[in-house]
C-alpha cells in the first residue's frame, strides 16, 4: 500500500489543545489523576495516573470528537458523521451524535472486542461489520460516506482530534505541573501528539514519551525510520492496533523523546497491578503506561512521571483471573 | 435505657489486630491506598485514602465479620449467625454465612437504605424487618437467637470484630507508616478503636481521630463526659447512626485523641469531591473522613493524614447531582 510520506501542511499547535479544551469543558470529565503510596514504593518512583477510563465512554476519544464535530456547520452536521473504529471512537463517536441528534456510520471489524461492538450496537448508530484488515475498514467507510454523504470522523490523525485528545494531557499538566516525564499509549498517534504538544509549553523540559505494544511497533519503527512505515498488528491492546498518519506522525517526530516498546505480558501485569493499587479495571491499551514505567524502572526512578490510562472498556473475558 | 458503664475486662490489643490481620487475610482484598495531587495542593495536606469501598461486600466490615466466625467451633457455627444492622455488617455477616453455608438472621431496621437491604435480601440470608429504634433491633434479635440458637455477631462491640475492623487501619499504616494523622468514621466504634490499637503500636506520634455526624454525635459526647452517652440519631450516614459500647469506648478513651464533629452537608459536599477527584462514589459514612480534614483544614495543614473510606454502599438517589 502507498503511504503518504509528506507532512500535513495545518499542524495542530499548543494553543490549539488550549482552545480544543475550552471548547470541550462543559462535555466531558475533568477526570481524577491519581497516585498509589504503595506503587511509589515499589518503583522507587512517583507516577500520576490521569484516570480518562472514568470519562464518558469509557476513554479520552470523547475529547477529540467532540472537538471535530463542533468545527462542522450544522449543515455538514446533518449529513451525520462516519467513521471506522475497533471500540472507543466508534463508541464516542455514536454518543456525541446522538447527542447531537445526527446520523452515525461506524465501521467495525470482525475482531473488535465484543464489549465495545456492544456498546456502539446499543447506541443509535448504524453499525458496519467489515474484516479486520484496514484495507477493508477503510473501503467500507468510504462506501457509506458516498452513500450516505457523511462526514468521516478519524481517529487520530485529523488536527481536531488530536488537539480535543491533548486536552487530557493539559488537564494532567494542570494538576501536576512539574512533571519530569509524560507517557501516553501510542496506536494511531492523537492522544501522544495531543500531549506532546501541550507539554511543550510547560516550563521544564518534559520528556514525552509514547509506549507501544511490541505487536504493534509502528510508530517506533516510524520514529526510528523517520518516515511513516506500516507493520502488523498483534496485541492483546487492541485500541493500540491502528497506525500513525500525516498529522500524528510529524508532531510526534518533533515533540517526542522516544516510543518505549511493551509486551502484551507486561502489559496484563500492569493492568493487574493497577486493579490492585487503584481498586478499579482499565483496558490493555490504557495498563500500557505503567507497564513502560515498570519495564524501565532504572529510567524513572526519582523522578515524577504523568501516566495516561486512556480508557476502561475492557471485555469480562480480561476480569478472569482478576478476581479477588 | 440503662447503660452497662463498667468497661469490659477482656478489651483487645493491638496484637490482636495483627492476628486477625494474619487470619483473614487470604479472605479479604488488601484494599488500595491512594491520594490525589488536586486535592493534596487545595488543602496544602496529604491524604492516603485507605479503599474500603473496593472491600467485598463494600464494607470493611467483612474483616471483623470474618474474625469473629473464625473464633467460633463448628459446633457454635452450625446453629448460624445473627446480627441486627441497617446495612453494611448485615450484607458483610450474610455473605460469610454463605459462603460458610451456615443459617444467617439480619434484622433490619424500616429505614435502612434500600440498596443494601436488597442486598442482604438477595442472599440467602433470612432477613427480619423491624422498627428503626435499637429497642426494637435488639428485641427482634434477642427473639430470633432464642428460637433458632444462632450466635449474635455484633456489629461492633465484640473484641473479634474491633480487632478485625482494626486490620484495615494495618493495611493503610503498611502502605504508609510516617502519618501524622488518622481519620475513622465513628458510629459503634469498631472500625475506630480497631484503628486506634494498632496505630498505637507504630513509631511517631500518630493522632488518630474519630469523624462522627453531628446528628449522631454519641461519641463525641461520651468522649467529653467520660462515659457512654447514647443520644438519637439523626444523619444521611446511615452506617454511623449506632452507639458505643463496653468495649469500644474504653479503647476510644484511651487511645483516640479528638472526635470530630461533621455536618451531613459537609458529608454531601466530602461525597461530591471524592467523586470529582477519585474518580468513585463512597457512601456518606465513608466521606465524613475527607469532610473533617476539610472542615478543620488549618489542623491538618502541612500534615499525612490517612483517611479509612470505610465503604461504597450507597442508594442510587444519592447519584443525583452527581452526574457528569
Amino acid at each position: 500500500m502507498r503511504i503518504k510520506q509528506q507532512t500535513a501542511t495545518d499542524l495542530p499547535s499548543s494553543e490549539d489543545v488550549r482552545l480544543a479544551n475550552h471548547k470541550i469543558k462543559p462535555f466531558i470529565v475533568k477526570t481524577p489523576v491519581i497516585s498509589s503510596p504503595q506503587l511509589n514504593k515499589e518503583l522507587d518512583a512517583e507516577v500520576f495516573f490521569k484516570c480518562e477510563n472514568f470519562q464518558r465512554t469509557g476513554s479520552f476519544k470523547l475529547r477529540g470528537v467532540l472537538n471535530a464535530l463542533y468545527s462542522l456547520s450544522k449543515d455538514e452536521l446533518n449529513y451525520g458523521v462516519a467513521a471506522h473504529s475497533s471500540g472507543n471512537h466508534g463508541i464516542a463517536l455514536a454518543f456525541a451524535a446522538q447527542q447531537l441528534n445526527i446520523p452515525c456510520y461506524v465501521v467495525v471489524p470482525k475482531n473488535a472486542p465484543s464489549s465495545k461492538r456492544e456498546k456502539i450496537a446499543r447506541s443509535a448508530a448504524n453499525v458496519i461489520v467489515c474484516e479486520p484488515d484496514l484495507r477493508s475498514r477503510e473501503e467500507a467507510l468510504k462506501k457509506v460516506c458516498d452513500r450516505t454523504g457523511a462526514r468521516e470522523i478519524h481517529s487520530s490523525n485529523h488536527p481536531d482530534i488530536i488537539s480535543g485528545a491533548g486536552s487530557a494531557g493539559l488537564e494532567l499538566l494542570e494538576a501536576v505541573p512539574d512533571l519530569d516525564a509524560l507517557i501516553a499509549p501510542v496506536g494511531g498517534g492523537g492522544l501522544l501528539s495531543g500531549c506532546a504538544l501541550v507539554a511543550s509549553m510547560f516550563p521544564g523540559d518534559i520528556e514525552v514519551l509514547g509506549a507501544e505494544p511490541k505487536g504493534a511497533a509502528d510508530a517506533y519503527q516510524s520514529f526510528q525510520a523517520g518516515k511513516i512505515i506500516r507493520t502488523e498488528a498483534n496485541t492483546l491492546a487492541d485500541g493500540l492496533r491502528s497506525a500513525l498518519g500525516d498529522y500524528t506522525f510529524p508532531v510526534i517526530q518533533n515533540y517526542v523523546r522516544q516510543i518505549l516498546l511493551v509486551s502484551d505480558w507486561e502489559i496484563l501485569n500492569a493492568m493487574r497491578r493497577i486493579k490492585d493499587v487503584l481498586g478499579f479495571v482499565v483496558e490493555p491499551s490504557a495498563a500500557i503506561g505503567l507497564a513502560a514505567v515498570s519495564a524501565n524502572s532504572l529510567h524513572f526512578q526519582g523522578k515524577r512521571t504523568g501516566v495516561i490510562l486512556s480508557g476502561g472498556n475492557v471485555d469480562l473475558d480480561f476480569f478472569q483471573g482478576f478476581r479477588n
